[in-house]
């Protein structure tokens, strides 16, 4: 049975892998860190701590859907406790990129926006109609509920990345996250990123590819947040298999 | 023979109203009114000119999609030269809308941002929907062309302001144009308009209501551009038979 | 606290109207019916039982997502013990449709094959589309998990219907249900119901009107079934305080 | 200038071929092959004719959009006259492509049920996807105009083929064009292949990947039919400087 921490245990995504690591028969929780008292009722067996170190000393592997100071208050604390690590977390800037980077040297970490087979998929097909369609605009419609208070998406930044990527473009000098007023016409190499929300939608994302008589629009549809929490779980199986290093979701499914 | 001015003559729609107008067995092309020389060759026995006055003289009535200003010009010709016009420019100030009103007291005026019968019904469902299911959050999505030069479409902002009336708001006060960054949650009213870009797209809105466990997507695409100008042919034939007012394209349609 | 009981308690909605009934502070589950054992542990101080005589006898109110067979039973049941019945069951015949408007002669009777809002509204916008614009073809699309044994949906079949009634057309003359080989050019009144099926999708249904120009797609998406189960407790709560008759969901939702 | 004859002169794309060939710079029409009269005016200096010999002698490189007899007749003709040939025609039968295989060993045969790059790319996307997320349902929506005969789409076919190549089935096995009545669950290797008809629209084709959890859906919409004639034409220029051998789209493309 692997000993597998959950750091943000209060989470909407940590919650659902306290249930799955519970669910898989060779996992099991054996800590969970969260700033605050738990929400729920912890799995028997399982130590509970605000402290990243106590958290760390508790398990062989831990995975992370928390926020960035959480994040790099957990990767400080693992470099002198190096552990598999799955990390989900959005918006890390380039100090946290950083020292992701440098504690991968010593560990391996798998970091993903998005732990969906889907995404990991819809990235690669991204990248390739970018390039392989070269004068088709290139537009991202992502949609989420209500609640979410960041936008646009992790995941619809990363498929953008993507995109530019196939098109050898820097996303920040041409992404658009909206348009009002006299725009004047669209520039070739823009690349729309648009918010939607509403309801309880778990997660959609568009890329949408146009051209003079034709179009391409490639959609991913998250049914149920659980695609991501047990595609996380299914990660941290496998990553506890590899060398120290940094690792994409794509690379645990042998895309 | 209804003898119909066609008052933007070189515009996109323009092109096509002289086509369509010339294949309509119930109307023929009288005038043209362009500031420029005309880039086709006009139908035989028509004026051209550059005069609005000049004009409304050489027809019985008239359609125009050109740009506000354009609009106030021929409204005020048509003070002194009332004759039934169908108007679709879109992007009216409140001076010009006030304008409007007063040429529609002595001449039968219909207004419309969108000729579309599709687009007409749409704007009932839009109004029916928003007020039946009032706790649905409401956002918008629209797409066109590469070349289009404001954002959101005038019919975008319709559909809008359809949606606004049926939950009682102020559209001003509650339209998102882009979300970009920490936005926080979504508060209740407000009502997304996101544009997108790109290819040759004649038209396509999307009005979504949604709400935990379910949501609703109205959907409008137009596949030919004739269909705002064969729209606005029909509207004409129409209003030249009503009374002095201002008509909008459902009453045209019984809707 | 009104006492309902739960018709065919090992269902998919049953288990999930045992849940949402319990949650609810003016309801309480009173009665479980199911011809075989309950797959669950029983809400404390309900009666379980397999005979639909002694389950209305236990109850104030009943709720029914079951097969025809199974609400034949219950029906006959209820002529000597009326109560006010909620039931989901598609696919009844013509014998129980004529069984089910003989009881609600004498009890207040909710029938619906979808106890959504969204879809509630959606059956009087595709009517209103289909009458207004009749020259629009007809096309719906429905799409529902790959464990569905029917097709199409119960949904599916109510929408149809209602836009047949909007074009005046007898839905069994016109539905097509599938195209292959050297079908020839599309009839002008055929209504072609096409099902997908994959995944876990819990509910998609898209009814298309296509012209010359233009098109309008009507979609409803559920995102979670509890939808359904939450909206036939809504139902409950109001079907208690009406006289005999046959309701429509949307008589409750006020459309 | 490279002289091209057209074969199916009346035909839809028969018709935006002459416009195409005669608007680009590099090429002209050299002979229109028709079984009947022609219906508009043929390109001054082009020779009209139907007898596929005749016709092949007067062009240096033909495309051919008609019917699989019509097909057949410029193959056998092409035996003894060999020149590059750009095929559309959808619904060859074995012995049909038997003589296609024939040809190309004389000459360089690019055949195609779908010229615009857009598909040509989705092929691509959507073998790979197939075989990536192999525990995926697959199912294709396509959807046409009301005048096509056929159903469904050859795009649609071929697009069902580069699916089954994905996961290794052949697609004749697993094939299903419509769903009604009691069905039973779905069928893990099933794949749907379902066609939409209505107005005007040019092509739309779907292909859905449906899991626990998530799907994926790839869409191509063509906006104009020129998308196709363009298409052939660009292949065509590309072809006449090939080898002989039979090739596909994408070979012209790089894909």
């Amino acid at each position: 049975m692997l000993k597998v921490g959950v750091y943000g245990a209060n989470g909407r995504v940590g919650q659902l892998l306290v249930k799955n690591l519970t669910e898989d028969s060779e996992t099991q929780v054996a800590a969970l860190c969260e700033r605050d008292k738990i929400d729920y009722h912890a799995p028997e067996g399982s130590l509970v701590t605000n402290d990243a170190k106590i958290f760390l000393d508790s398990c062989e592997a831990a995975i992370d859907f928390t926020v960035p100071e959480a994040t790099e208050a957990l990767l400080k604390a693992a470099l002198k406790r190096p552990r598999p690590l799955v990390i989900g977390t959005t918006g890390l800037n380039d100090a946290q990129r950083a020292l992701l980077e440098e504690a991968s040297e010593i560990m391996p970490i798998l970091y993903a926006t998005n732990m969906s087979a889907g995404i990991a998929l819809l990235k690669k097909l991204v990248q390739m109609t970018a390039e392989k369609l070269g004068d088709f605009d290139i537009e991202i419609v992502e949609q989420h509920h209500r609640y979410k208070k960041d936008a646009p998406s992790g995941t619809a930044l990363t498929l953008a990345e993507f995109a530019a990527k196939g098109r050898g473009l820097d996303l920040e000098k041409v992404r658009v996250s909206g348009r009002d007023g006299i725009t004047g016409e669209r520039s070739k190499d823009e690349i729309g990123v648009m918010a939607i929300r509403g309801g309880d939608v778990v997660g959609r994302h568009t890329v949408g590819f146009y051209n003079d008589g034709e179009f391409i629009e490639l959609n991913h549809t998250a049914t149920s947040r659980e695609t991501f929490s047990k595609g996380a779980v299914r990660a941290c199986k496998w990553l506890v298999n590899q060398p120290a290093g940094l690792y994409d979701i794509s690379d645990c499914l042998g895309l």
